[in-house]
């Protein structure tokens, strides 16, 4: 496939839609080969397309009445915004096949819900998981679910893994991902009883499964997929980003208290820079969602042009390898594995 | 009382006998009135304290054999550590009434386990939780349950808030500390079941219920006491430990990236202390064990004598408060409430 064509529900998120235009465009430049196609309201997408020429020639916009807010409850967003809404437009666009894959910064309730009635699972699929990218000592690791579904048993654990495992091989470009699953000890007697069903599931599977990791395990770095169920796993993302803050604060704080510490910060800005671009959200930003036919992104929120464009240019990148056909296989292969390790 | 007696395991923990010692006469410095028994191998135990005259003349040793390794299962401690180990005679002292309370910096799951069969867990309480201090942008917040726990009923929820607001009563001297249920969103459909009956049972109640909050709202201090259940809050508190360090981790590689990085660093060294101090966890060191018959306080199994002394004091200043008693009579007064909520 030479171009990838991406749908953009351009009204969700905190931002503006000129924030979310400069980001597709910054995305653009990126990935040249792309087509996008804008869903929201034309009356404000229009105009502003002339600041952006390159993307006005490689975009079409479709107009559409309703935005879902950010505050709406999915079953809200599903009455609300069937058909007319830009994110249910945006999300259609890859079920009729004129998408490769679709970005939205909206409500990730909504985007989920009408996502799955929309693009439906995949066969063999339970449920649907939200894959994030965290910063590592040593690179990136996938966590997921974060969000997508609460609690678990251990054959969800053990398709999460399933779709963990496909999602690293095209992002990291790994042969053999490692597998791991969160939990509370590295002790075998610890955790819920499906995470340690889950454990023997993937003990006798042959995917590279590495044992359980804790939390502070997912910043080091010594597996690529950890996986867990969307209420441990949203937690611990949102405390991660607390923590991250908490410490931001604290820097500010130390670094204007004293007139040493001043001149001090003065000399070492640029490091102070590279500091922020490592621990910056927007460069990781974009959650997957895993097991779905078809390719969704959401954005965060509030993201930042670069953030929106970190986004698009993961959704290309997974479109563009056909993940959601390559999870389907993996599942096929492991769904035998599965009924072969509980016989 | 003018006089606190704590019983201290000083086989327990990855330092060695030096390091307890050092800690457990700094804590006493800072509270003289003060009486230990130390339990473990007295050869080792008695020699060093001729270096510590201070703390020599402020305790009594208890030759102990046996000792709990930091890696055994909780059943093993039980079996092979059963009234012979320090951890276990260290424990009994609290329960023979010859000790106000206990710390111990050893195994977790053996000290919890070994605490409940030689303590019971209060009247009305049906599982006791760990409560960790954490530090947060406005000071500090308790957030329980730390690993005691699996999973929850929405009375053990509620439970957990009445014993966090105890102990928040006693630690932070407030009058109506402000309890919040950790979840995964704000609104109200999101969440466990349990975590959304807790909700209700708390709105109900006359403790100061402020709602959900989220991971991140952990370090924004906008609450005094955080309820969750022991899984997520072990991966919620481990997460926050390793994202703390990858970010000391950038840290110390961008200060030394340039030249004008290390002259900077120079310049504020003195902030960048401060700033280690605050990030420091020995200052908030030790996990109370909340919901027993008698005061028991986890210290970190590597914690420095600093982090050592912090734990000694915190069980000082919760045992000379009475907080068993205190938890107790709040649960008594509770008991009766949840009852008129659920008739």
């Amino acid at each position: 496939m030479s171009q990838t064509r991406i749908s953009i529900d351009v009204m969700g998120g905190d931002r503006d839609v000129e924030t979310v235009l400069t980001g597709v465009t910054l995305a653009l430049e990126h990935r040249p080969e792309t087509e996008f196609l804008l869903f929201g309201d034309a009356k404000l997408i229009e105009p502003l397309l002339d600041k952006f020429p390159t993307l006005k020639a490689a975009s079409k916009v479709h107009h559409c009445d309703v935005s879902i807010d950010m505050d709406m409850k999915p079953s809200q967003a599903l009455r609300q915004g069937r058909k007319t809404s830009s994110m249910w437009q945006a999300i259609d666009a890859v079920n009729t096949g004129i998408a490769d894959g679709v970005v939205s910064a909206g409500n990730t309730g909504a985007l989920m819900a009408m996502s799955k009635v929309i693009l439906k699972t995949l066969n063999g699929i339970e449920r649907p998981a939200i894959a994030a990218i965290w910063p590592t000592m040593k690179g990136e690791t996938i966590v997921l679910d974060m969000g997508a579904t609460i609690g678990g048993s251990a054959e969800q654990y053990f398709q999460f893994a399933v779709m963990g495992d496909a999602y690293a091989r095209i992002i990291f470009g790994l042969e053999s991902p490692r597998i791991s699953l969160l939990n509370i000890g590295v002790e075998e007697m610890k955790g819920t009883d499906s995470v340690k069903q889950a454990s023997d599931l993937l003990t006798s599977s042959s995917l590279n499964f590495c044992g359980y990791v804790e939390g502070n395990g997912i910043s080091q770095g010594d597996v690529d997929v950890v996986v867990t169920d969307g209420f441990t796993g949203n937690v611990a993302l949102k405390t991660a980003e607390g923590i991250a803050q908490l410490i931001s604060g604290y820097l500010k704080q130390v670094m204007v208290s004293s007139i040493f510490a001043r001149i001090g910060y003065i000399f070492a800005r640029g490091a102070f820079g590279a500091l922020k671009e490592r621990l910056d959200p927007d460069n990781v930003n974009g959650g997957t969602f895993l097991g779905l036919n078809g390719i969704v992104v959401k954005s965060h929120g509030g993201a930042s042009p670069k953030g929106i464009a970190a986004a698009v240019e993961l959704a290309i990148e997974v479109a563009a390898n056909k993940m959601s056909e390559k999870i389907a296989d993996e599942m096929d292969k492991m769904e035998e594995e599965l009924l072969a390790i509980q016989e």
